[in-house]
């Protein structure tokens, strides 16, 4: 049997227009009440009729999610928080690779084909806030750091901090020789600027003095990028007690090359990354790492998408922030 | 300086049709003039001039590709082949993540939206022959093992030989307890029951016996059904001395359950994955693996996609056969 509106309602205990609220996104729902909706939902497996909507509006209900890679984990599994979020507003989303391509970027802001998509759901790298705000039309949340008080409403998670954070986990442990790994020139590395910024107030913090031999590039984040850059830490003689690389993939390669140079980890070199991707739940060691909700952050873009599409689109642009946590595992405490 | 197809010829010393045809993705542009030509798009950055191409053809330029999960790394891999395949065509590649669900796969294999796509390469899990034979309209080529003598273009690689190659590699170690893991009793396990079969044909081939007890099942392909599935095969007792995981993930899962057990790969324990994805390139040890085609995956299934949208819709649908090999590792051979 296929639920209705009215069923949710009851089963929630509270009006048909707050459930109807609550299905198009809108934020001014109390967030307990929002709970227990989005449970009588998921009990009653209930799917809002959505054709027949999108017909009325002249939409295609279709939603787009814009990320560089899907080969860097960290988008492919925000990328199914996303498609599970939207499901519950009767969303298809379709997922566009861009490579951080301008070019490609351009046409995902524009709303892909001849308007095809409904909104978009935007970590872009090569376009800024001012070639995004010369383009209209697709409603459209942002992702990440490349944009700074941009057009859109954003979803941010505090990167400074949480870098800060794992940086004085790691001079917690006792260690004073800390690498980084992953610092980028380019004006596209905006999240490396702003983990590169949290290492080095913690460092300041503990009255440790930074030292710059330390710090490695790595031009994009992949495992290899990780591995050549902590082997050319090794052999450059800078004898680092631990690394803070600036994401999962790039720790991985780390702890990679950590082990053809028959150092241990932790002992020897504490290594923590940042993403909590699952590849670092199940490698050896067990990767400590800095952990957002992607979860919230996938639900929160959702709902900011929702909001836009169906209610005021010439409100002034909204910044969220997601929370995150350390995930404390074995390569910094030894611990699992 | 934006070059045409003319310059495309001369470069590669071909005449102008035959580097439309090879743009156009048909197939029967022999080999190394293919290569020829694709090199000279490579080299002088050719792009076709699309947009107006497809405002006459009445087409949007996009194709999508449908795949169960991302998460799975295998699928995200091949995606970004499919991207560069498919731009060399001057189509947008959007991603659709089913999850294996039957009303999203139906929907994607409709075209999405109304008439959203011009195509699509299609990974099904949850359909059939039956069920693709009934819809109509958007070209589509199929990856994978799920649909057999199906409806359409299809690209294939020999699970069985490939599965029996790997457990052949693993008897040649002197292993004789060779474990299994991945198994499934689903309409959906196509592909596991391919790779049991190859495993069950090589052990007939080198005469050891079949033991029911050293196939464990895994619901699902990831790291925590192969950690699972190995932990529960060793606390049987059944003592493996090696392990073929239907997939890389399994088999990353599997290593790491062998670790908390305090047992040595390869010494104890050599095991072997499916896939290769860079993950198996980087983890400690590096993973044996099956190392599909993926570039050649992705570009016949662009190559034959092209030819269905711009060619002859009627013709009996093609199969295609993509190569593997080997990737011998640390896991199962103790040397990088």
């Amino acid at each position: 049997m296929r639920h209705r509106l009215k069923d949710v309602a009851e089963r929630a205990g509270v009006s048909v227009k707050t459930v109807s609220n609550v299905v198009n996104g809108y934020l001014h729902v109390r967030p307990d009440t929002r709970a227990r909706v989005e449970e009588a939902i998921a009990e009653l497996n209930y799917r809002p009729n959505l054709s027949a909507r999108n017909l009325r509006k002249g939409r295609t209900g279709v939603i787009a999610l814009a990320v560089p890679e899907l080969d860097i984990p960290y988008f492919a599994e925000l990328a199914r928080y996303v498609v599970t979020a939207a499901a519950e507003h009767g969303w298809t989303v379709l997922i566009d690779q861009t490579e951080g391509g301008p070019e490609q970027e351009r046409k995902a802001a524009a709303g892909i084909g001849d308007h095809m998509i409904d909104g978009l759901i935007f970590s872009p790298l090569a376009l800024t806030a001012d070639d995004l705000s010369g383009l209209d039309g697709t409603p459209m949340v942002l992702l990440g750091e490349r944009v700074d008080h941009g057009p859109a409403d954003h979803v941010v998670v505090d990167n400074v901090a949480a870098a800060r954070e794992i940086t004085a986990h790691l001079i917690g442990l006792g260690r004073r020789r800390i690498a980084a790994i992953g610092s980028q020139r380019t004006p596209e590395g905006a999240s490396a600027r702003l983990r590169l910024a949290g290492y080095t107030a913690a460092l300041a913090e503990a009255g440790i003095e930074y030292d710059e031999a330390l710090v490695a590039p790595a031009p994009a984040w992949h495992r290899a990028d990780g591995a050549a850059a902590m082997r050319e830490l090794l052999s450059s003689g800078v004898r680092p007690d631990a690394v803070f690389c600036f994401n999962d993939t790039v720790a991985l390669g780390a702890l990679r090359a950590l082990h053809e140079a028959g150092l241990r980890v932790p002992e020897d070199v504490a290594v923590a990354g940042f993403d909590d991707i699952e590849d670092g739940r199940f490698s050896i060691p067990t990767l400590t790492t800095v952990a957002p909700d992607k979860e919230r952050i996938a639900r929160l873009a959702v709902e900011l998408l929702a909001g836009r599409i169906d209610g005021d689109r010439e409100a002034p642009p909204r910044e969220l922030a997601a929370p995150y946590r350390l995930a404390l595992r074995e390569s910094t405490t030894g611990r699992p």
